[in-house]
């Protein structure tokens, strides 16, 4: 199954950035490996060359905007937006025509830009669902540079066992551990969920509060959803246990979007959006703040795994799966097979 | 002969820690390039397991101590003393038998706590012999962190010459390179002698303050044993020149236990002793003063040739060895064949 | 042709530091991966040796000059200046024949020294030219360590297309980029020449102060020389359109000298020197500012290459050359032949 040794999946939206990163200053990021640099032309659409000059792979990042253009910081080559040379300032006579770097299709969505790193056009929807930057679905943001593969933070959100043991102190409570769950296994689609509903429970301060559930026995619903190799969602439900029968449509979903950049490091963006309490700011405010503390502790101790595992030699790695694996597993398998399709 | 490519010998007893260091909270060290966890019951005795979690490789030193066992703070398994999983959170009906991390013998003796990595029982006495915790041998104990390979550190030892000139400003003398040595090589027992005697000699106020021989015409005899791939033993004995044909048995022991961490760095624990002046704390601390700055000269010096040797290819390595590295040599052919055995 | 991956080329005079660094402290630097140290002997002739014992590979460097001879800071054996083992302390008897370390060929001129790195006698003249060291030439040096191929420091300098980019804050002005080139390739010789000639134009503050030419229309014509692996000489010669009939012989010579530490460092040593104003201080000082501003610009460029290309796999590297590259491809053609020859 995969690990951090499985190439990449390209054919796959990832999430390139925020939305107020991309301006008139370039700036670079490396995605699965590559090397690229982001801009928006005049016109406000955003754009993504490979950050390499075609002639001697000096970074266009250290370049400069020049109208919609990027003219090389080293020997002026000047390239559009599609990434075609348009001007060779050495060269006598015309530009020699079809040489250039390569662009990638962005697609903005609220308040992110995805980015298609597949050779072919993009023939996939975007992962993460079309609540992202619907306004009745307030949001907040957070990105992390976590130091570890993309796989082990999929398989992390893929079984919230460990919310009672990494997240103790935050919003884990000991019955979460023990608590049943079902699975969905799609390994036609690569979607994989596990769902796992605690009751009676108290909740957290972080669910309580906003709910005004503090002190409550309730139902506490959560499904890990992998989409994507580029977005998993955590989709809660949380309600009193008196309204079991004719539960509230309260919502919240956390879309966790890991982005490769390389084999052992990842950009981990994260949009957590609700459907109540729409216009409460305090409410976003809130559980922003809760959950930026919880998903530190996730940094830790994935950073921590990395460590260790890129300190033992391959032929002494070993895992051992439980029963609680099962999602986790199927969906590992299937990443491995994406990735050596 | 062995360097620092050399695999390690498993089969011996290693210095684990100082006996201070264990204890009700949990620990991390590397030996032999395998990570370890460390901690002591609730009764006191001390427990070394392997730091990998059985079920995803979380590091069982980022868990919880919960009375004699650990909660890995990942997902939650629960490991004994002796490493068996006695509990799996997340599984529906009974823990899954014969799962389990690896423990490892330890053994106490005075301050230290030797640890034996080889796979089969313990078949070996503690290398460093019986007066470590004795009380008629007062002694202290330092350590230092040795980025170079327990090769280079044992030949240093086993070489003495080197007090003259890397030594040259704390307890080296000039006289002490080119002296009359003997040498008892035992290559059954893996056990190899050099000793050096300089007469008449000064010493330096290391020795001879504690003997109460300042400026007076000495004896400097100084052995380096070489007792095991975990233990070098130098033993010191001083005395008037006067005294020569009845020398008082006033006796010195530098333990020196290096305990590979990487092949190229060393956990290097020291226990120096005494058998006389045997109530005077104030001798302890004076030659642990006077010891220290020169076993800095030993890291230096070793790190210095650790740094030069991992820039060289290793096609261009090379040495010579001259008359005096006779048993360094005949040590470091033990060490080879010990390690491939 | 050659890049960051050619092995280097050893028969050539290589700048081993400057004169001033070359006294009776030992110091230590690497050249073409080898570790050197150099000192003076007491008669003031420069010394160079590996820095490597030949006994247990201990760095001279950290030993101790006695003097013409070093003493191994380890276990004292002594050298002489031609690398010849002349003692062994520990050694009963006399020292070992026909024992040492290699010593180099070191030229002194001005103020540089120059060392020859092939395995026979040197072959070659030193390749900056009879101008360095002449009082008709005042001149100023400087040192950078630069993280980056020697490579790719030549073709920069042979392609100063990069001044109109690179350069465009400091020395460069637009139209340098554009103006008309001739090439001079001389490929039995391995000498490599493109000389640009921007007319007319205003020069920089650098050239334009010294020379009294600012604010005049001017012919700036710059030569790039390579020289040898280890010395590319910029030629400048700037003068008043208005002289163009008979132009003064103003000349400004830089010499840059790479030095290859490793595959991807160097030691870039410069040699600014012109031969006007030759009792003017204020102009050496004036010219050295100015151009130590730009040559910054070119650490920092070069070292933003490297950087990129190492993080690239070697199977997606590609480069697409040029015409103004035609010198910069057959020099590294030719580098790439001597290296391997």
């Amino acid at each position: 199954m995969a690990d951090r040794n499985t190439p990449f999946v390209f054919d796959c939206w990832y999430a390139a950035g925020f939305s107020h990163e991309f301006g008139r200053d370039l700036f670079a990021r490396t995605i699965l490996g590559k090397p690229l640099v982001f801009y928006r032309t005049q016109d406000g659409a955003p754009v993504a060359l490979s950050d390499r000059c075609v002639h001697r792979s000096f970074p266009l990042s250290h370049s400069t905007l020049d109208g919609d253009t990027i003219v090389c910081g080293y020997h002026g080559l000047r390239f559009d937006p599609e990434g075609a040379c348009i001007e060779v300032p050495a060269q006598q006579g015309p530009c020699p025509a079809g040489i250039g770097v390569r662009s990638y299709a962005l697609r903005e969505q609220g308040p992110l830009v995805w980015i298609w790193m597949g050779d072919g056009e993009p023939d996939a929807d975007l992962p993460a669902g079309e609540w992202i930057g619907d306004p009745q679905w307030p949001a907040s943001q957070q990105y992390y540079h976590l130091p570890a593969s993309y796989v082990a933070l999929h398989e992390n959100l893929l079984d919230l066992t460990h919310l009672s043991f990494l997240h103790a102190g935050t919003f884990g409570t000991p019955d979460f551990a023990c608590a049943p769950y079902d699975l969905e296994l799609d390994e036609e689609r690569g979607n994989f969920k596990l769902i796992r509903t605690v009751k009676p429970t108290r909740l957290p301060p972080v669910w309580a509060e906003p709910l005004k559930l503090t002190g409550v026995d309730a139902v506490r619903q959560t499904t890990s959803e992998f989409a994507a190799p580029s977005a998993h969602l955590v989709h809660g439900h949380f309600y009193a246990l008196s309204d079991e029968a004719f539960p509230p449509d309260t919502r919240i979903i956390t879309a966790h979007l890991p982005t490769p950049e390389t084999a052992t490091t990842t950009h981990y963006f994260i949009h957590h959006g609700r459907n109540f309490a729409v216009e409460d700011d305090t409410v976003t405010d809130f559980m922003q703040q809760q959950l930026a503390a919880a998903f530190v502790e996730d940094i830790e101790g994935l950073t921590a795994l990395e460590k260790l595992a890129s300190a033992i030699p391959q032929d002494d790695q070993f895992e051992i799966s439980l029963a609680s694996d099962r999602a986790g597993v199927a969906m590992r398998r299937w990443l491995l097979k994406a990735a050596t399709a």
